[in-house]
């Protein structure tokens, strides 16, 4: 596939559209935000995301543009990365839909895991409601701090797709020497850790809020992606890749689990300090994880799967299991 | 296997020993310590081990003698606890063996990894070299700072062998509300994990001292396990255990590669920060991620294969390669 990108659109002026921005303005492409807040808007247009990132400008402004036109920001353009919040991507996807009409597009898509209404996969919920305008699809799966890949510190991460062309094109855009995809073909499989992970952070959240130290951390980490493997091994039973070892899988429960600033985590901490309830009613955004162990609670019991970390967090979540008990299986683990 | 066993002899004062020894002392054992140093036996006599863990006592300690004499720690024993340098053992094995002459023990080992002088995991080099006198052989592996031990707080590790039966003994013998042993029959990938993650902390310190931020800690530690798996499906084609997602696997490297209290970590941040040779001669042990690169080394030439990660690391401790080009492999990896 030959590299004909010249303008790349942004759906979104958070965080993640605004790191991902910077790595492609660096690489001189044309870009063009869209978005909804005038204030943001104007903020990118002078150069910065203020919000999210302080004094430290964009790559390359004068190739930047952020807009409140959706019909401005997909004028012309060869690429669309997908960046806004999971709940606004059904509609955002019609609105991109009504502008494109009948053309056809190559995305590319950052929401992760499960679509809460639909219970499907991000790429499938995709490929299901933008099918028609759909040229090719890509999914950035890995462990990535915004922040950090604004400031251009080293982030490597998966580019998850069915397209081997597509997904090398990709690496072309987006690669440089402190921004680097890596290719992995296992679309399901990087989709379902990415999902469940989410889970095991509101459970390591919990557990951290009673046991900081690291002999704890580390070994709930591992009986947690001990679980979400034989999950994946039960889903996918002929599968013979390492997909747990990948930067999607792996490398994105090292990050996630692992810093308050993943908000799995943040809201497990929340839960042991103040209470379920306290913690969900001062929460202002989705928690993904806590929709995620509502399907997961599902699975398992439909197919009566032993994992009973996982499970515990569920009961923490939904069945009046004291926090503090949260732990309480590791006396018949083995 | 009933569990007979009253009175359990560690070989070593050092902090792992008496973390363990603390364990069962708290399960109501009698406890025999063997050492060479007179300060730190008398201070095990007190109730104490200062040099680690400071004014907090043994559990139990009525029931705790600390002696430099092999005889009388070895004396009515139905369980023996090696944990001396690993550099110690095969004279430290002699010596025991001497003293047991024609005796059969039970032997709980806690080194982990390659014996450096005839290149066997430490299990193989037991049975070698303590054949005659073994009643029955089992390794803990997993993550776990001693001192956390210790202290109580919560840690789980794995107890690795071939006997299941002794295994489940051992569950009797340690086991209570702060430190669970869980079974895993993979002796040999247990050991291959546990000596290669030793090499893998020594790059993730080298990288941390140029790279400290969250991305490319998760996204190397999470390249370098898919490394480790690697080559131990290489060496274990048929296997199809998924010993990495074990306590003894990534449970350990998390530990291992993300704190300044493990040695080879330390290591590599000293190499990034003062060169390899003066980090070399500052050490006053023996490192075991540098004595298993040697290996490592080998084996990667042998048999050709593509790890570009350990490569490099192993290009830094041997072949004069610039620990600050430890990453260049980035810009090429697929």
């Amino acid at each position: 596939m030959k590299n004909k990108i010249k303008k790349i659109t942004f759906i979104g002026t958070g965080a993640w559209a605004s790191a991902l921005a910077t790595v492609v303005l660096r690489n001189n492409y044309q870009v063009s935000m869209y978005g909804i807040n005038e204030k943001e808007i104007e903020d990118i247009n002078q150069g910065y995301n203020r919000k999210y990132f302080g004094n430290k400008m964009f790559n390359n402004r004068q190739n930047l543009t952020a807009t409140n036109s959706l019909e401005e920001a997909l004028k012309d353009t060869d690429l669309i990365v997908l960046a806004v919040p999971s709940e606004f991507i059904k509609d955002t996807l019609k609105a991109i839909s009504q502008v494109l009409k009948y053309k056809k597009v190559n995305l590319v898509n950052v929401a992760k895991g499960i679509e809460n209404n639909s219970k499907k996969f991000f790429s499938e919920f995709i490929e299901w409601k933008f099918g028609k305008n759909l040229k090719n699809l890509a999914t950035l799966i890995g462990p990535s701090f915004a922040q950090e890949v604004f400031e251009e510190n080293l982030t490597m991460i998966n580019v998850v797709g069915k397209n081997e062309e597509y997904l090398q094109l990709l690496l072309h855009v987006f690669n440089n020497p402190y921004f680097r995809l890596v290719i992995n073909k296992n679309e399901k499989g990087s989709e379902l850790f990415a999902a469940l992970k989410n889970v095991l952070a509101i459970g390591i959240g919990i557990m951290t809020y009673k046991h900081p130290e690291k002999n704890p951390q580390s070994a709930l980490l591992s009986v947690g992606v001990k679980e979400i493997y034989q999950i994946y091994k039960f889903l996918n039973p002929d599968s013979k890749d390492d997909i747990g070892f990948e930067l999607a899988g792996i490398g994105d429960i090292f990050l996630t689990c692992s810093s308050t600033k993943s908000r799995n985590f943040s809201f497990g901490l929340h839960i042991a300090e103040l209470g379920l309830k306290p913690a969900l009613e001062q929460e202002n955004k989705t928690i993904e994880g806590y929709n995620t162990a509502k399907i997961l609670d599902k699975i398992i019991k439909e197919n009566d799967l032993n994992v009973p970390f996982l499970k515990s967090i569920i009961d923490v979540l939904f069945y009046n299991k004291s926090p503090l008990m949260l732990l309480d299986f590791v006396n018949e683990y083995n």
